[in-house]
């Protein structure tokens, strides 16, 4: 097959301060694959420390958005990006992946906008910042109380990226910070920022993103550490050297501007000690191991660096790694006939055989060689066929254990006990992710509680989950990704955590009802507003936090508890065994807890046709005291807060979710019941578009910035 | 009145490696009223690789024992210690404080070791560790789910405390930590450590806690950082630039050692711009500057450093803040007429002093001078007059918000736009504290939200709070302590974060039924267990989640929904008017969604006297699907988890919480609700007692060290 003819050559841009900044010479990068000049970058010429004071000041106008703003228009940027994405693809052989590995980097990445979008709507509320957990009462009257909130630091978020996944890296980083209400400003590392900037083009293009919300950084970060502040953040991936060095920078130091590091990692796939080799368990961690050591090269974070497996189990598995490794053709990633491409330049490649020297002193290699090239350049392109060591005594030897050889290569570790597995794993001193491979429960329940305390993430593997499992080596937005110790003890997406991460975390202590009107959220001790009109009559557009009801009474009598009893047929004894009833807690018969709150409902519904369309759910539902024959209950219902909600496809009224908070006393007004009732209100208007939403949020925002 | 006499000079030792470690010679300590010598102190000869390692092997054995065990073993040393606090308090006036200064740190420092203790047990399971947040399903199919795991860090956690609080320091931090399973190294400030030593005698010699689970360290810290390793922790009091120093430490850095500080913080108060002279907040502003710049002579990190007053008022507040601070007496704080006493050394009065020099270059002093001293030695002890000091242009000067002149030293600052305010509050660059005295609840919204993301707590105070407020300077356990930027980026306290903080975050992603079995919980998907024994007639430690029933069913007619509207008197529409209820969200008359969890009850009751005491709560009740007229249900109810409780005063029988799952389904297997049903059930032996189980589990504790 022919060499493909030559590329034009990119000259990958920086978009700081609204310009785009381009720069006629630079460093000159060369394609993974042929070893020819791809791009010519450099960031000569950015004021670093205007491009930090530009977002700063524009963080401002993000800030004045609310959480469902911005999700909605992560989501609109999601699909604009998803529609380009071939172009993305087109550049990302050039770095040595396969469109496989582009799946991740590319297709993760912006799945990672869409899950952050949805995580988002789902469980923040639609507010510029976020009460977080609940009220404490810290006073016996009731009059002084105190809530946690998290508010957006008013500063820049700075990525400093590593090469192997220049979307992802970017954008799983973006996602959260950009929810919580931080401007991003991303400095990809050189090798593919090519990759990074094509993206951040479209998504400056778009103009779904308010002004400042994300600026880029093509080639040398420059003295941009020197003008970081307190309320900036910054976050890194790469080697833990460098993260070392960046850490006793004195501008970090002294600002105490928090650092979060994503470095070094020497993950463990342990095979259990009951598996045997025909057990679907076995072949697994086979192909869990070659998958790992193959994708993108073995040029991830994630990747499986050492397998760990049961003594008497090496050859099997030595022999059974060869066969599956075989498999993997070698060449130009752009071929579909290539499973595994190459590194992601020469230099790199040199790193790795100069590792895989060092790690040769205490291990030997059992499987390498070359394989015939499919395609690329074997000089010039940066390939390297997969390796696997085995080290003999992995208890007392230091390099496999250190040495993280950022390739295709792994290092196969016999153990004898389950207690040696977990003293391996542990060896890797602090690391993102490890596997389990076992169908034994009580096996993977060892283990896994063994190694949590140095790991970010654990997978256990086997034939029930194997057939959705997303694998050892992939981060997911819901998940922790980061790891302890030398992993460098950063703490990535985790769903909400990612978003919690880039906000300031406050205790307000205040009076019950000017914590309420702060946070928009009724409080109990908090005043409350009846009015003549019904709350149920009330659209969501209405309703305030704090419009309460309180109902007529209703004596409970004997005849209610037996029919109630009769008519749900819970004949608890509590509730209708007089003799039982006696003897039991209460010391006589008591009403149903279920017949109370339906009483309640019977008491505060409105009944005709209104803007209250459903009682669709309850929490925090607590039985106080119990009601005997012959108590009086009366019930207060207040509105505790609003939740909006967007349109569903399909949905046809726009509604809003509606908590009320209920609480029914008896005829000494002593609480025998509290809880809190969702319900689904019309609002008040003919309707409201999100994407029209999302384009309003963000003209504010622009308005907000141009008067700033 | 006469000196009194010189009392025996102290000896304080260290506690490490399971011996006490004293030294003949050392660094002479003097008193801070007469500036006689008060101990010798010195940490020659601890060998701290030696400690680090005691603690580490120690902690194997404190992480064995659950969060309930812990939990009752700190409410039994915290009473231990209540019980001799009159020793406390006789060491404390040496210090330079007031009983009053020594109540914060002797009675807060153990009511902390009380709140930890009663937080745990009502909020923490009696488990090892932590099932963190939801269950996440990550495949389609439901056979891939991941949960957050937290475990105790399998280090050691390291305290360098500072002079003025050497109880509540070392208790505040000690606390989280042992709850969450790590043991401690305490290094107090020299200056006051021997009422720290006086204190960790009585820990150590009333046998509550497992060994290695405290040590500490008396005098300087030596190589103590060079032996940290990647589980081990640091959390540091002080300042700054010692902070900083600690910051950069290179096995710190090279181990990713996390490092949590608490340093200065300029803490501002705001009197707001709505209050006039007669109002409460007046009063109360005044009073809270007063006490915050006395109490502990000024020596608090949250103390009011600058008080933030509407321009119009700043002569007012000064003719007010003078009468106040007219009424602090100083002298010896031992004596009851005293209410302020001194600094804890002359060398800190001289940097006071010094500080009050150069922030003499942008204010003017405008409260000062020395009144008679009530006892103490005027010379040799260390004493200070509280000190005003008045910046007239603020948003200018630079020293009032940088330099922390750590005594009875407060700047006043005039401001004349709530916006203005926000800017000199956040010219701090980060506190742990501030409080805005207002009774206008906008402009405490404002206010708050405003210097929220550079602040870690923010205090409300009005005439609603101000009778319960426990005021501007005083952190709480369930709350953050800790701030941004220049107070160091810590996150103390805060309840169960303080915990969590001590603990490895680890993601775990498995099949249902092995994640329910590691979490000893039951997950929706994970196989469940039927037996012919209905789980209500199981008692608590029968019961194991996973236990199951599936009901009969019930088909649901007109008469039911008719019967239920009558009894209830819930006629909403869509229930009972056939033509609003067509025109409803459902199209047709539907169930009450009580009616179904009350029928639900009805299904899976077992009526008869048995374990199951009481359905005391419901939780995360969902309406999926509507049930009409002729849809019939049935009801699987599963023991999701068991909660193990103690014993409360008067109660008799003892219990445990057992949560169920209930799922109720259609004809067609579609869910309609979802919820978990929360029981009081009886504990299978006869009973048991609280104290003797946290005897046995320190027993079990040491056995376990021991055999290690």
């Amino acid at each position: 097959m022919a060499t493909p003819p030559q590329p034009q050559i990119l000259r990958p841009a920086s978009y700081v301060y609204g310009q785009w900044h381009t720069n006629k010479d630079g460093q000159t990068l060369l394609d993974a694959v042929y070893g020819r000049p791809v791009a010519v970058i450099s960031s000569e010429g950015v004021d670093f420390a205007q491009a930090l004071a530009y977002g700063r000041e524009k963080g401002a106008a993000l800030r004045k958005l609310t959480f469902h703003t911005r999700a909605r228009m992560l989501r609109a940027l999601a699909t604009y990006l998803m529609e380009r994405k071939e172009s993305y693809y087109a550049l990302n052989a050039l770095t040595g992946a396969t469109r496989r590995d582009g799946w991740v980097d590319i297709e993760g990445g912006i799945g990672t906008l869409f899950a952050y979008s949805s995580m988002a709507r789902r469980e923040l509320p639609d507010e510029r910042f976020l009460p977080d957990g609940k009220v404490e009462t810290l006073g016996k009257g009731g009059t002084f109380v105190a809530r946690h909130l998290l508010v957006p630091r008013e500063g820049v978020a700075v990525q400093i990226n590593a090469y192997n996944f220049p979307i992802w890296g970017m954008l799983e980083k973006f996602a959260p910070s950009f929810i919580a209400g931080m401007p991003t400003l991303v400095k990809p590392a050189p090798q593919t920022a090519y990759l990074a900037e094509r993206m951040v083009r479209d998504i400056v293009a778009s103009g779904i993103l308010p002004e400042g919300a994300l600026q880029l950084v093509t080639g040398e970060p420059g003295d941009l550490l020197d003008h970081l502040e307190e309320q900036d953040m910054l976050a890194f991936t790469g080697s833990a050297a460098t993260a070392n060095k960046l850490r006793v920078h004195p501008n970090i130091v002294a600002r105490a501007v928090p650092f979060s590091i994503e470095a070094d990692s020497l993950n463990a796939s342990v095979l259990g000690l009951t598996v045997k080799p025909e057990d679907p368990e076995f072949a697994l961690f086979v192909k869990e191991v070659a998958r790992e050591m193959t994708g993108k090269a073995g040029q991830k974070c994630t990747a499986i660096r050492r397998p760990l497996v049961p003594r008497h189990m090496v050859d099997a598995v030595v022999e059974a790694l060869k066969k599956e490794l075989g498999k993997v053709t070698v060449g130009d990633p752009a071929r579909d006939d290539v499973r595994m491409g190459a590194l992601v330049s020469v230099e790199q490649r040199q790193r790795v055989r100069e590792t895989l020297e060092k790690l040769g002193q205490e291990a030997e290699v059992v499987i390498g060689g070359e394989s015939d090239l499919l395609g690329g350049d074997r000089e010039k392109g940066a390939f390297l066929d997969p390796t696997v060591l085995l080290c003999r005594d992995p208890l007392t030897a230091k390099g496999p254990h250190e040495l993280e050889a950022f390739g295709p290569v792994a290092t196969l570790m016999p153990y004898d006990t389950l207690d040696d597995a977990i003293k391996l794993a542990k060896m890797g001193r602090g690391s993102l992710a490890a596997s389990v491979i076992t169908h034994d429960r009580a096996e993977a329940t060892e283990l896994v509680l063994g190694i949590a305390s140095t790991h970010g993430r654990v997978l256990v593997l086997n034939r029930d989950d194997a057939g959705e499992s997303t694998g050892h080596g992939s981060p997911l937005p819901q998940l922790l990704h980061g790891g302890p110790g030398r992993a460098g003890g950063g703490a990535e997406m985790a769903g909400l955590a990612g978003v919690r991460h880039h906000m300031n975390k406050v205790a307000v202590q205040a009076d019950p009802t000017t914590l309420a009107a702060m946070t928009r959220e009724h409080i109990p001790g908090a005043e409350v507003r009846e009015d003549v009109i019904h709350p149920f009559r009330k659209t969501f557009d209405q309703i305030q936090p704090g419009d309460s009801l309180l109902t007529h009474r209703r004596t409970v009598t004997e005849a209610d508890i037996v029919n109630f009893a009769a008519l749900t047929g819970d004949h608890f004894y509590a509730h209708v065994d007089d003799i039982g009833a006696r003897e039991g807690i209460f010391g006589k018969r008591v009403a149903h807890g279920y017949f109370l709150i339906s009483a309640a409902a019977g008491q505060f519904v409105s009944p005709a046709p209104g803007p209250v369309l459903a009682n669709y759910g309850l929490e925090n539902l607590r039985f106080v005291e119990p009601v005997g024959i012959g108590d009086t209950i009366r019930t207060r219902l207040t509105c505790k807060r609003k939740i909006r909600k967007d349109l569903r496809p399909g949905e046809e009224r726009p509604t809003g979710v509606v908590e009320w908070h209920a609480e029914i006393r008896n005829q000494d007004e002593v609480l025998v019941a509290t809880y809190d009732i969702l319900t689904l209100v019309e609002r008040g208007r003919d309707g409201f578009d999100p994407v029209e939403d999302a384009e309003g949020g963000r003209q504010m925002a622009e308005g907000e910035s141009a008067k700033a």
